[in-house]
């Protein structure tokens, strides 16, 4: 498994989760459970799924009670069946019953993109080069987090965010004046570690940024023809994304057809939730 | 209109999602917009959907750029046909687009839940006392903003967090020694101004819960059939929740049965996205 | 012992108070302390008081020095006579130094205010079913511990905060349009799990609010006799608090009179500080 | 009037208190009052006072609504007379009662840190060089505004913090070797922009601070005899302090006795609360 | 000019060093200057200098007070002669003294980051194609204010950080196994839209890193000969950078070597300060 | 050695620059370095220098990885020469590759501004009283840490911040009325804890400060004549600082000529960067 989001960005976010659940107290909790009863509850699945948010859980209840332990089943990536254990949970059974909201508020969440990413990949053809990417469209606060339950459900991460790489769409195209002059101008100033993406609506534009030297061409909102004969028309001069409207039908003829990356907002906007639950054990 | 979130809320939370995404610049745009260029450009609902986000969104583009102007057309909670614009914001044509991706990630998820909200309040019969209420089931780090799109679907809010109000659940009377045990417990010690709500799983349990005292019973997973038998069991003496399973078809059953709150975690965990762009304009 | 504020609310209050005190060093200790040299230390109570505070001390030495060792001799709630020691702290005696007047500023604080309050709760007549309580009139930035010390002398929390619970006064009253007006709109707004309370001042408001519904009747500012006479009117139909003008010397009274609650601002407005010291040991 | 503190430490401790009070919203405002229905009110003393906390109230105000607008009747230092107004504040009804509880939590503790200091100022003879000054025993998270407070009634500051005095006390002796021993080091050690003060328990380590060149010296817990002989000890070769024990009735010997300072830690830790209220006006 | 850093980098920046400075008050002013007297004062280069900074003592004047109005002479990037001014600001007095030294700190620094940047640059001939950068050795903190000084100078800005391009240096050949094995791990888990660099310490690392498909390849220190021949024989199949032990005096020989990138770490770890001053006017 | 800055300044500042660095992950590591790679690396000087940043070293690889072992060569002071190493690092590789940029950004810097301290104070003549300090040109956002770097090359602090002592400039001066109004006014105002500094222009200036009590006089600019003529003129009744213009060739005269302080802007702005690497081991 490759690295996850660091110490840091994990803190910060169950943090501020814990303030908003947990930061005027459990009264419920204090009134009816004694400070030091034991206990110990296991994070299952309810349905099948791609298991995410392994460390983020190990920081809820960190924060809440340093002495609870965690005996890990499960890491990042892996496929649950319904009743399978990602983990368990020992210590202060008030302490378990304190973050166990926020847990599977994090996890049920981060779990569905891991999922659906998975569900693309799995429309992958075999050997392909293809790859299934996230984009920009996250949930504020959590976009760390998201990219790497993307990774975890075998998808590739896009630009992190508007300084890390160079996208031209229309309004920059419009206010720079023209595709050529727009890559031009991106050429000239960002980092040369950045390769230059255009977006593009028509095979016209195609080929002046083709001509112009973008590194990556973006196809937005094309029909399956129409990526067929774009892909034709780059020939290998540039890598060919496509994004809009990509449907888990779409995925293979468009692997198929040579498309390099394929970027899919819905899995980060649209995963909605996973079934996963904190049962009491022992 | 009720009031929304409190300013605080809404600049932490647009904060850090800039910070995420604009937090490094922006290449593309520093690249190719000449900085005093102006631009216009509006919102727009591309299905019809509930608004919500307004204060949001204004906060998104003043954080950026304080001489950005807003000129709004429709305020949170109204209902938005496709083609719809919610808003314009005009200025730099820079700073809109710096700020177009955030706002619209927003917005997309507030609307989808007050959109889901509302779809759901529409299943109530006229004239019915029985609400629709969110659960504590948020996106880590964005519950003042989701509870306040619930509302502007016509839902209500449940208790904000675990410290103001008590919900007495399997765990908690386990711990307590019983139903009885927990509610009284949670009486003693809970502020006077929260009512004690009591989870029961069965009719049994609801008796007890009943006996005790609790002034809301939350009934988990009953079919519809034991929602009418326990309604019934109340007589008023109780509010009666019903939880668990909660799908559009059940709404209005469950509401002639006499329910007084319905909650759907799935208002806030699955409301998915709402299709709405931003339109370069003039 | 119920449990205390979380860990997130103390490690910030503590980080606060240790950025205003050593966050440009400690020059004294630096010239005249080797940074090895040992040493221990006891708290102790200087006049008797009801004790309140372990956690965050053992917070503020834990972010001085996370070597420093605590040895807790009581825990918060027990009564400590003159002399009576609560803990003792070993390790660096510059660490110990650095420490000592923002562990005191913490703990002479919630001391006074759980020694107050078990002053007041301890005019309670024996088995009554009145319970004093806090109010909103708390130290900026201190509230939940400053709650935490309330539970602690005996007392009971009111609301955490404007959000948690309804409290209708007279400007909600006169904005809404008048008692039975406010009532049904906070009814029909706040969350069902929260109960209403009125503010009253006259017998006459008293009958609209009890006539409208409301859980709570809170007598503002009214003398014995008349508190008499609004127990007499309300007959069990709502919950009586009390506020305004609370002496220790009416808690009997009131209590006797059948009030169900007494909410005493002074509590954490006025309770000053006890005297606690850090004695240097061995 | 000299200045206050800065703009960075009022917005952070505002910020901290809205967020306790109304981080979750203000249900009550919510649901009894329109929007945008008008509203005015007056800030009174309800008892003769030393009014202190016109900025903290001004970003109290302007953070939950910029649009709100006061109208400043005295400043920060002005005595007020029962039923005297301080401000008022005109604009939505709403916003004003959001604001209404933490406005008034700053302001009845600032102004009775003020009004306690003008008390204890006022018992100085006149033309006296004797200063009343407060100590490092702030309430966590106050001490900037506490300090403008004891300005504001005529109290000069003691150092900040630790970082920002040499203050050698009888640990720091003991750790050193002695009176002479510390003085030495403190003097080697820090800015040469600090003086040099020493806590002495006895008129012998008076001698040995004198001897070693303390700039000011700390007579503690000395009662007015050896207050007396202290100073005639010192004879204008430091500054002399006392500290311990002090009140109200003992300043005009202690001034007469020709100390220089006077530490007072009750005008911070015991000030109480005093009464001041929100009146709606028009 | 190109958009500078966004304006919550610069606030928070500021507010951390006005903290630094400030967060204690100024006690020589508050002491020395009427609250309201006014004050003017020039901020002035004091040597020939490119001129940094204009948003940054913008915001230090505006979170101290917003009040201060400032008067533009220069923006950022451009050369001023000693004497000239670059800006003047205008208001009260006291405002103005709290603000000077934090403002020049940054000033000073930013200048001199610029300056140093436009030497270098100034060094390439006429016409070239290759860029001078930064890299990341900024100053903690700093980052984002100092690429864009870099800028300023006439220079280009390297990857912004860890995350957001691909530079594989020895330990990560060794880890993955060699350079062919590394570059191919790189291309398989990086966003497409990053290039992939290797660093290289020799040609026969060079020629390893050309046949995996290194979008750059790095030379590390090499000396003029090797720069020449490494250049040779990647024959534009890939991006040329230099990096190690460059002078302004190798800048022209690089250059005309036909290296693409010359990033140099003293832009940023040894520009030091340029002198600026603040000249009271009128 | 004295107690370096405490524990939560150098936790936030090495957070910041985590954030910086690595707050959108390593892709070059996530791609190169599998997860549990053990590693090893020494960080050497690679000229000779005063090493310091220890503390802040633990605290990056503490914040990255809590796993990591740091073995310490060298404390903070410590003379190194050219190859000496000053600690070595252990554990997951990954982590040490993640942590090493930063940690070389803040100890380079450091070790820079304690090796140019060094280079002043060993210019000092053997026995003098005079004591090297650094200013308040210090870099935003890391005034503690250069102030600790400052002593551990054997230099003096002076004053931290505008809040911990009084030091009058001209446009103080001119707004009190005059060296003798000033002077009066901050003696009046200021803590007593605090020294008065009066920077003087001229020797008529001088006189004035004299004859009003500064404790301090400050020469702004003086050749090495006037310093002379000033210190015999002062005679012991103040002590004397200079500044401005300050070399190292300077040093020797103006100790001899009997200045108590030398403050230094240089030390802190202009220390440039010290050459230390990370070397793999093992």
């Amino acid at each position: 498994m490759h690295l996850g989001p660091g110490r840091g960005v994990i803190e910060r976010a169950v943090r501020l989760a814990l303030d908003e659940d947990l930061g005027r107290g459990d009264v419920t909790t204090a009134a009816c459970v004694p400070a030091d009863a034991p206990g110990a509850a296991a994070l299952r699945a309810r349905e099948p799924l791609v298991f995410c948010g392994l460390e983020v859980v190990r920081e809820v209840f960190a924060q809440i009670d340093p002495a609870l332990e965690l005996r890990v089943g499960a890491t990042d990536g892996a496929p649950l069946d319904a009743g399978e254990a990602a983990l368990t949970v020992h210590g202060r059974a008030a302490s378990i019953l304190q973050g166990e909201r926020v847990a599977l508020n994090f996890v049920q969440r981060l779990s569905a993109v891991a999922t659906l990413t998975r569900d693309f990949v799995a429309c992958l053809p075999a050997g392909t080069r293809t790859r299934i990417t996230d984009t920009r469209k996250t949930t504020p606060g959590l976009r760390a987090l998201e990219r790497h339950a993307v990774r975890c459900g075998g998808g590739h991460n896009h630009r992190y965010d508007l300084g890390s790489a160079v996208l031209i769409k229309d309004n920059h195209v419009a206010a720079a004046g023209g595709v050529a002059e727009a890559i031009r101008s991106a050429r000239a100033f960002a980092p040369h570690t950045s390769r230059i993406t255009c977006e593009v609506d028509t095979l016209l534009q195609l080929g002046q940024a083709l001509e112009a030297g973008a590194d990556v061409v973006l196809l937005d909102n094309f029909d399956d023809a129409s990526v067929a004969e774009a892909v034709k028309q780059v020939a290998g001069r540039a890598l060919v994304e496509v994004s809009g409207g990509i449907t888990l039908e779409r995925i293979e003829l468009l692997a198929r057809a040579g498309v390099d990356v394929i970027s899919v907002g819905a899995l980060t906007h649209s995963a909605g939730s996973m079934d996963l639950g904190l049962d009491w054990i022992e």
